[in-house]
């Protein structure tokens, strides 16, 4: 369809709202990996709430044109109609989320969409609450520190040292307001080839993390190099062994090794049956 | 545009992908909250990625349909034109993310696109180990209990406890990779009225949270109820105080009281002008 020096100029792409943005860039990310020949410098402009923003926000958006020799991309999820012009007017492709689509679900709803910026903050306090909560829960029950409340957990994530339990935690517990603990599999449980005693009660609630060996050595060794603990053969170890135990207890698992934090957490859900608690 | 019964309606909205879909859900989410009479009730569906998958899904959503007596909204972004297909039968409004934005995108790039899912996920391991090393970052500098890393961090929260230090510092970290550290102000610093010793050398990476003291008077008494510590002479006084400190030594700072996780992160990445990592 093209030459191949078009398909390699360097663009700039602009993630634009009058919120935190994160909406526009997740959606801008993901749209532009389908284009991996280009190379896109990436800005995201957050709060552009008033015309004088807006008006800077041109300026930005027409140097950056300018200055790349191609027109910039720009995703942007502003509410404000007035704003949302003055950055229609730039020298650039303006992908107006929004716009795309409030006309078709007016249509369908049978009512006009409301224009108000920031109108998700009130209504989203017990939201807060719930999440606040449940980042607190995972922080006091991270790693084996307590297991009293284990009661309370939605899930309890068991594994290796380092094999991604505390950030698949707080993960749950931030986006979805899942109370998630975790427990180590350590060095003990492995020689005692039993499931820990403290976690029997609860075995239902658990599921197992796994990671392939090569790449849990690789990340041990940037906490504690050359160690025992980050040895290639202790690590093979350690992993046959927790391994061995899911299968044994039947305790649903899944290897982390390639996926992403976001995956990790969402995959769990789907497995383990867990719903979102906001 | 349409009678109070139509507009009253439950339906069922539907966030579908091949991947975790949490972008379909940002995106959806936000489009919905535009239509605040509406009931919506909100299913996530992620990894449909197989045709069979994709059948199942579909005998969900038009069951979803017909109990509702409503057409059940979609708002997808699967990459897969073949199981696309089969969601798009079903009796349902579909807002087909990667469609409406693909089209015009190739126009202006001048390529075709590449249809792989889960192709992000091997690009990402360097942003994966940055993320990973920012959260423990946040969790071994959290509450002031190291402080001799404080030359590595990006950006070093402090403020009164329960003001949301902790919280915007594990955000910062997951979604951006930024090394966010945080140091309680506590009634010691404030009797002595200034700046704590071991925060001045890092004054520049320094950012301040406040917080209205009826609210941190409602936090702090469901962790300690009826305790001196929650009481609203104590959070005022606290609050004051702090506000006071920050004010004297210039400190740039945020009311966290009325703002979400992300809301407060983003805010202070763009008033402290601290960049992504990741």
């Amino acid at each position: 369809m093209t030459t191949k020096s078009t398909a390699t100029t360097k663009r700039t792409a602009f993630f634009i709202s009058d919120g935190t943005g994160i909406t526009s860039e997740a959606l801008g990310v993901s749209l532009l990996t389908r284009f991996e020949d280009h190379h896109f410098e990436k800005v995201t402009l957050p709060y552009v709430d008033s015309l004088e923003k807006a008006e800077e926000t041109a300026e930005i958006i027409n140097s950056a044109s300018k200055r790349d020799g191609a027109k910039a991309i720009i995703f942007d999820t502003i509410v404000d109609d007035a704003i949302r012009k003055v950055i229609k007017k730039t020298d650039a492709l303006m992908i107006d989320i929004f716009a795309a689509f409030l006309g078709p679900l007016e249509k369908e709803l049978g009512v006009r969409s409301s224009y108000k910026v920031g109108r998700t903050r009130i209504t989203e306090n017990s939201r807060y609450d719930e999440r606040i909560e449940a980042i607190n829960y995972a922080l006091d029950n991270d790693d084996g520190a307590r297991t009293k409340l284990y009661n309370k957990a939605d899930v309890i994530l068991i594994g290796v040292s380092r094999s991604g339990k505390t950030p698949t935690c707080l993960y749950l517990a931030m986006q979805y307001g899942i109370k998630a603990a975790n427990y180590p599999i350590t060095e003990e449980d492995i020689d005692d080839q039993v499931l820990p005693q403290i976690l029997k009660p609860y075995r239902e609630k658990l599921f197992g993390l796994t990671i392939e060996p090569d790449r849990l050595c690789l990340i041990r060794n940037e906490r504690k190099p050359n160690s025992r603990y980050a040895s290639i053969k202790q690590c093979n170890l350690e992993v046959e062994e927790a391994e061995l135990m899911y299968r044994r207890e039947r305790i649903s698992s899944m290897n982390t090794t390639h996926y992403s934090v976001e995956e990790i957490a969402t995959r769990i859900m789907v497995k383990a049956q867990i719903q979102r608690r906001c």
